[in-house]
């Protein structure tokens, strides 16, 4: 059998929004993923502007370098979207109204008593002899047109719909239409070291994998390592060292978040969380519900902002605020304690800090996290459960983050559910 | 003086994560929001891999084109990041270390009380005769170059350290370097009124405004237009015209979101707002302390994800729950209530809802959300209120919200966020 190369790939992005700033590009992103899981990758991303000309013109220059080109966004309904009648014009192709399509549209608004705009009836429309890929969560479709031997697949930009498209319609049809070559690849998600200080370890046991690359992608809240290699074989031993190198500090090796791993370790214990949070402001519960069936394993929490809230849902003493302030060891402790207790939960999590950009002090400065973790008898291995009932085990940690606001929010919720991990994992081994 | 065209500009993005998907360039975005800010706007963003040769490539095409080119990541310390090297290259110029970059290594290290691993050392080297700019949040700095009667600007792909460089190094660099002329630009933000009616409507008043342009931009929440011109005089019309229009789904003229718009209005009448949120898990505080000072006017919430909770924590009655469910009005009606009684708060947001994927019935279909609001004695006009401090006037609101588990969340929250809005405009005329 032939053994074909993979096809070449390039992505047209399109929209005003995205060369202004007012929007970012997160769906090329998304597609670029999507190939990637079939062992694909675009070998480059262009956007441009919402203008017919422009489109026709890196459309065309795309066409004749690759075997599949992606055009994304510009396929809604208002007059700035040009794609379709810009993709139209350079293949000599008519537009049609898309049957199927058009009952989907007039049922969704049926759906929520809405009466169908006008404008809407736009979003029916397709390429005559285009394979029409159906939009599960929205109006627009996808299309697959085939024109010069390459083929071109439109996508709509609005994140969500775009990706229920590709992962639905368009990796079923491509997996059909090219013949692929699969690579390995592993990621290795980690939280509390620098990048800097992980690459510095991770360098040491690469000598022996020649042929293997290890790429280190820092987010505000850990650094993620991925392997990419020929085969998953050639993987596994570097996979290995790299976790024993970097020990507790990996959190999940596959593509999970650490909301995602506590809920899992949650949930097969039969263990119920809950969340008291200060500075987070409600962030840890909302990445812990970001989970499917999160109900199962959350009993809920309390956002004790103000310290009448943790003194009057949590149960903290005035006097430990009064004596150590709201931000401290001993009232994140007390607030892990309380937010089990009233919610009858195994494990709390605690999180209080200064996220700035006031509030900061000599004592106290900006960046200052506590995050505690409480459990109950449920969680300890037999021989040190006292059977009293109590959750009166608690640890805490001290962090000082850098960054703004939002990072300060980010890095204090994953270090509150990653506390809470690395104590279900030590737990765990006596049940 | 003699009028000059404002720079051609054009972007290019570095890094193999971008092109296989592990990270969203978020980095070009922020980028052109900024220039934009300024009355620039870039032509054409290009991402492409790590590899040297590339980036030399994108970069030399670049140049020979435009006036001012940002070359974004690929500045870190690991072996994989390339940018400088190739700059360097292209340029003929040496890397030499920048100490007042290097102190400000030590001493963020120092700070956190870590060692310094031999790899950051790496992230004080700079070009030979660039502008340095410094990083207020993380290593790496910023740097301009000067070649070839173009602008080079460089900068890590690390989000908030490339936002906070542009912010405070690259913007107040541009305006001396460039001579600039200002467009205008208004964006009003809009919630609750799908793209294609909002695109019906404003044709209507768009005629009589040539040389004006409206662009849609649909986000999960709701939908933005961006209006612009030459002169913010011509704007001023159209402005009027659509606000009139679209009447109060236009929670704000200018760039706050939802939760900095509803914490203008507590703030300036000095009520307290709690939170009850059974679906969205802790996003409306999440939002809610997002805004720098939200603890003036957030007292705290509570998630009630399990119904225990909204028992024990929010008061409402066990028959309540079984009469109607927790996916009810009747429920969230109770759970504002009682969140305002239990924080002490003047107004009370409460959410409950089916985010799916499962929970979902033949009479509480997946994405059905109800929201309610109640408030206090002292959020009413003086004629109104009654003295006896009850918190005993709720409305709420039905939604069905179309998609994936995240959307109906984030637009559950905006949803019950704009139903406080709406409530505090209306009750704002008596005091």
């Amino acid at each position: 059998m032939l053994r074909r190369e993979p096809p070449a790939i390039e992505l047209v992005v399109v929209g005003d929004e995205l060369l202004s700033g007012e929007v970012a590009d997160t769906n090329s992103a998304f597609v670029s993923g999507q190939l990637a899981g079939i062992g694909l990758s675009s070998a480059r991303i262009v956007e441009v502007s919402d203008d017919a000309d422009d489109i026709r013109g890196e459309l065309s220059q795309a066409i004749s370098r690759s075997d599949l080109v992606f055009v994304l966004g510009g396929l809604g309904p208002t007059p700035d979207d040009k794609t379709l009648a810009a993709v139209a014009d350079l293949c000599g192709q008519r537009l049609v109204r898309h049957k199927r399509t058009l009952r989907r549209i007039e049922a969704g608004f049926r759906r929520r008593g809405k009466r169908l705009p006008r404008l809407a009836r736009r979003q029916a429309l397709v390429l005559a002899g285009a394979t029409v890929l159906d939009n599960p969560v929205g109006m627009v479709p996808g299309m697959a047109v085939e024109y010069q031997g390459a083929v071109i697949m439109l996508l709509p930009g609005v994140p969500v719909e775009l990706e229920a498209i590709m992962t639905q319609g368009v990796v079923p049809f491509l997996k059909k239409r090219f013949r692929l070559r699969v690579s390995a690849r592993v990621r290795i998600r980690t939280c509390g070291v620098p990048e800097a200080a992980i690459a510095d370890r991770v360098k040491r046991v690469l000598v022996p994998y020649p042929g293997v690359h290890v790429g280190f992608y820092p987010h505000t809240a850990g650094v993620d390592l991925v392997i990419r290699g020929e085969s998953p074989r050639k993987l596994t031993g570097l996979q290995r060292d790299i976790a024993r190198l970097l020990g507790d500090a990996v959190y999940e090796t596959g593509d999970r978040d650490i909301g995602e791993v506590v809920g899992a370790l949650l949930r097969k214990r039969g263990l119920k969380v809950a969340t008291a949070e200060s500075c987070t402001g409600g962030l840890i519960g909302d990445r812990i519900t970001d989970i499917p069936g999160s109900s199962d394993y959350y009993a809920g929490g309390v956002v004790a902002y103000a310290n009448d809230a943790k003194v009057h849902l949590l149960g903290v003493k005035p006097q430990t605020l009064r004596r150590h302030g709201a931000v401290s060891s001993s009232a994140v402790r007390e607030m892990a304690r309380g937010v089990c207790g009233r919610l009858g939960a195994d494990v709390g999590i605690a999180v209080s800090g200064v996220a700035g950009p006031g509030g900061a002090t000599r004592k106290k400065p900006l960046g200052l996290v506590f995050v505690g973790v409480a459990v109950t008898d449920r969680c300890m291995p037999a021989d040190e459960a006292d059977g009293s009932g109590a959750s009166d085990r608690v640890r805490t940690e001290k962090h000082i983050f850098q960054g703004i606001r939002r990072m300060v929010k980010e890095k204090a919720a994953v270090a509150g559910l990653d506390l809470c991990r690395r104590i279900l994992l030590e737990r765990g081994s006596g049940r």
